[in-house]
């Protein structure tokens, strides 16, 4: 059994870890932490835990935990993230970061968006996680940058089009929709269930975070320096990304060959589904699943594509890629404790 | 492995009976039925099915299925469930319905609330599926009438204050709230999203069809006739069902001494949890699972007792009940298929 | 015109008396203030008032404010606001208070559930303001006590049964649901968007502060001291409580007959509508109006009545009343600035 | 008073013209028609309205109406408005159309996006009833086509970038989120509470008949044919339009240069709101009234420019929208019954 330490363990992130956790065949949970519940089991911070798990929330003591474990989950805030991330690769844990501390290369890029980055000598080592573009480099990896969620569902997205060059390369454009979990479990008034509720917005337009980091990953399919316009809006659900992405056809192509296309490169993943012509995805489908639903249309009286992906933002988004990469890491099959059945309604 | 159909796949007790059994160890789906869909793939009415299950709709032939399975689920609305239970039953199935047609025990209750019964000799030979207080019967059962929603969570909810005679039994009011699923998948104008949504409110009040259900097993458990005042409601809100139910006390108790009786009562029980004291159920931490969730106080002021419970009413309230009783019909571990983690949030 | 301020204009219950305030064609809203909001526009602290309101939120200087204004709402936490009402008294202002401060005749019984009073002297004074028990002694009042949310809709729905003595005086349940305004808009991870979607539970059993304030009106009415039960629930919507009130009736008499005395008893009220029969309010019907509709059952397998009371808890549970109340108070027509109709959907 | 009748007053339109119509000072409503609930109080098929309007649903005789008011609203669905209209029109009555039918100048547009038109020889008096674009010549009107919801909320949105030659004109994409109410109130599955809770999607992408209405305005604008892109998306909220554009610059322009020249283009129009810098559209903000809010930023990564621009579809995009024409057509206060305050939260 893989013993595993889920570090931040009382925010959504956290507690979807452990949902998917507590089923894997191949884990043991020995460790969760959180500063804010130090001493509280974990079942008081989510009574939906009552009888499934009562560990006791820990304070994060990188030694004391680094002795007892093999795999780390970061579910930290950045910054936060990459205070503890070396001290755990230094006892000789593996490491699946959360946070958006090494998942830019860029440490110019990083500290342009962010702050000053404590341990950039590990960019360069972390790897990105998306394990549908990077399966060959995670496996022997010491530390994961799990993907953000916006960026999972982009990217997934638009790499076939960007991979095969179907694309005028300037002309993306991204407007997505999360859910509101994606804002984190601390009080705060624009997170109130009556601002949320009824409402909905754009935010952060021209300046997200999570910015950079589809660039340089669709920079690096692209072979060549990606810019896009990134648009997020935050809906009234509790999960869920649904991203619609356009861009300049280079040339005429059919939404069915499109849809033949993206199901050829993605014919063995395991959780990326095509949909069928005329049909688009929806965040309902894929709720509490590690899948990434893509919808594909070719737009003739525009020579325009537009392709719609959905995923859970705290599965495919956060938890649950990064169970997958921890399976790529420690050799178990990928699919391992993520064969979960959409709930719908 | 256990051959099994679904008929009446296409409704939200039929795709949660498919959400459970495809992870189902023990079970192979042979056969789907719906015959508003016949001859489209079960994943085309539910696209959250996509890559997980590809089985047609067939018609309901009782014959040819009959010959494939080895026990059926009726996910039928009453009176269509009776026209076709006695026929898988002579052609050799076991049967779990999910509809209310073999629930009630008297024919003469049942043809009061609802119309005349086809079938009324199966009436005694139906085991009442509620595992917590049948479970001696239900193995070797053939007809087993999966219990109502409502039903489930009042019945757990009161039952040990009834077999411990510590309450009046003429003083029992419920008072439910239950999510819209409840109200199923055909196109009705009340349960569109404008109705329900930034709505709430009361129906049937004094004639709802699960009052007979309910009066039934509070009699049975009390050894005497026991009459209740039951209202239920509309709750905005995909699943759930949460009851609170009041009665007066025999004798003053409190609310530790209750939480330890409970606790006690259902100490051997996998499916139901008992609140701490001062923590109440809430429907979003039993969502996907077959818990049932109970909360207890005791109120010195007015010497009653007030009992929350909550369940997720397409899991406990149908579909998980359902295959917890096919785990006891085929001497399989009980919790089989239904260790699932609540999704939260 | 009427020159009023309203004191804690940043919560809910403020920006909803703006909302009505803006458009009565009596008054002039000359001061809002906000002590975290100070020196921004109050639609900077809420958008929805762009082009409609762009007063300065002023720090709470009673001797300031006072020289401007006839009459001061306000909306402040309980102890914040009498902390400040004696001194608008004082100034010569009236006073409609929208806190539980002045709610109350008991000293005594205010302190043990709430806090020491620092004005008891002013208990007795202030009229409680429920213009359908209290419309005559209301307009002279200087100090008028805006009742609680969960009150109003429990004392309209239940005090023609207690006056006209149709019910067992201690058989009272009520089962209140609230939406999730009731809590407020400052920053509490209880009242998070993910935290209250998609869930519903009981909150405060045997103990929520409202329970004295609805014993002591229906005490009135009665004429002896009644004690209930009160289970207040938290539903996943902005606005709206429903109260489904429980009795046992004294002697029979029909659901007909029960909705003929109410619909004499509330006749002349401009903002009580009876349900015809069979018809049960919904909070969706009310949303954004001083509208308190009342639907009645009366069960003759128990003999027991069912009262369902639905208002908006903003308007006719805070913000309404409260204008109902200025209205009468300064010789307004009742229904000034209160002939809104519903927005539904 | 203008004497008027709601022709398909049992929709989500119908019962929001009704809502406006009721507290407007200067119409009296004299006739409702609905086909389903022919000889039903309108206030049974609303209970929101018990108290407020009891008109009985009569059916739709042109004739009889006719000669009873001055002016019409057909609520109705394309193709049964221009059933009836030209009769309205011959029998001297006035007509603010909500449906598709006139909104078209082109018949074959018309036709091949919708069906044959019956009266394509009104297509040229209709009048597009935009006020904002058309006010000079909705007063002298007979038939005033009011604009489609999604419509409303794109034109005004991009309106100043095309008139004053700011864009490249085929650059033009819009993202746009509608409520559910948008759907109607008829009983359709994918309408359904648990179809659209907790879910997000995107539908009809590519062929949504808005679009060719869009370009014909847009077209106007430019004074050339433009054509877009227009993707769909379904909210789970009752109400609101939420769109973002995106075009090309033609060349640098700040954010806030291009604040003041949307503040400068809309000067003196009552229900259009320009948001300050940072500050974006919700459709929170514009609840129940009539406004458009609109927020703007220039990219200069991309040199694009990103309006968002948010309504409430009910009014703007419907019945607000038609009083606001009446208003004009009839020499009212063009604000008249429109003063409505956003209900927030």
């Amino acid at each position: 059994m893989l013993k595993v330490a889920v570090i931040g363990a009382s925010g959504y992130t956290g507690v979807e870890l452990l949902r998917i956790l507590i089923n894997h065949p191949e884990v043991e949970i020995c460790c969760v932490t959180s500063r804010q519940h130090e001493g509280q089991t974990i079942n008081q911070v989510f009574p939906s835990l009552h009888g499934l798990c009562d560990l006791i929330c820990e304070p994060l003591d990188v030694a004391a935990i680094s002795s007892r474990v093999d795999l780390v989950f970061t579910a930290l805030p950045h910054k936060s993230a990459m205070e503890v991330i070396p001290g755990f690769l230094d006892a000789g844990c593996r490491v699946v970061d959360l946070s958006a501390d090494y998942r830019l290369k860029d440490q110019q890029v990083y500290e342009s968006w962010y702050q000053t980055h404590s341990s950039p000598a590990l960019l360069n080592e972390a790897v990105y996680g998306l394990p549908e573009l990077y399966r060959e480099v995670i496996p022997p990896a010491r530390l994961v940058a799990n993907p953000g969620c916006y960026p999972t569902s982009v990217i997934l997205g638009v790499a076939p089009l960007l991979k095969q060059g179907l694309i005028q390369r300037s002309s993306i454009i991204v407007d997505s929709k999360s859910g509101t979990s994606g804002a984190g479990r601390s009080a705060k008034q624009g997170s109130l269930y009556c601002e949320v509720n009824e409402g909905f917005k754009a935010y952060a337009i021209g300046n997200h975070r999570h910015t950079p980091e589809i660039e340089q990953e669709l920079s690096s399919l692209a072979g060549e320096k990606i810019i896009i316009n990134f648009t997020p809006h935050l809906l009234p659900v509790n999960r869920g990304i649904l991203s619609t992405a356009y861009a300049d056809l280079v040339e005429d192509i059919s939404s069915d060959d499109l849809i033949a296309l993206y199901s050829e490169f993605y014919a063995d993943e395991p959780f990326v589904r095509i949909m069928p012509g005329r049909e688009y995805p929806n965040i309902a489908f894929v709720k509490g699943t590690n899948f990434c639903d893509i919808g594909l249309v070719s737009d003739p009286r525009t020579r325009r594509v537009i392709v719609v992906s959905a995923i859970d933002n705290l599965v495919k988004g956060a938890a649950g890629q990064a169970v997958q990469n921890m399976n790529l890491m420690c050799g178990f099959d990928e699919r391992r404790g993520l064969t979960i059945v959409p709930t719908f309604p």
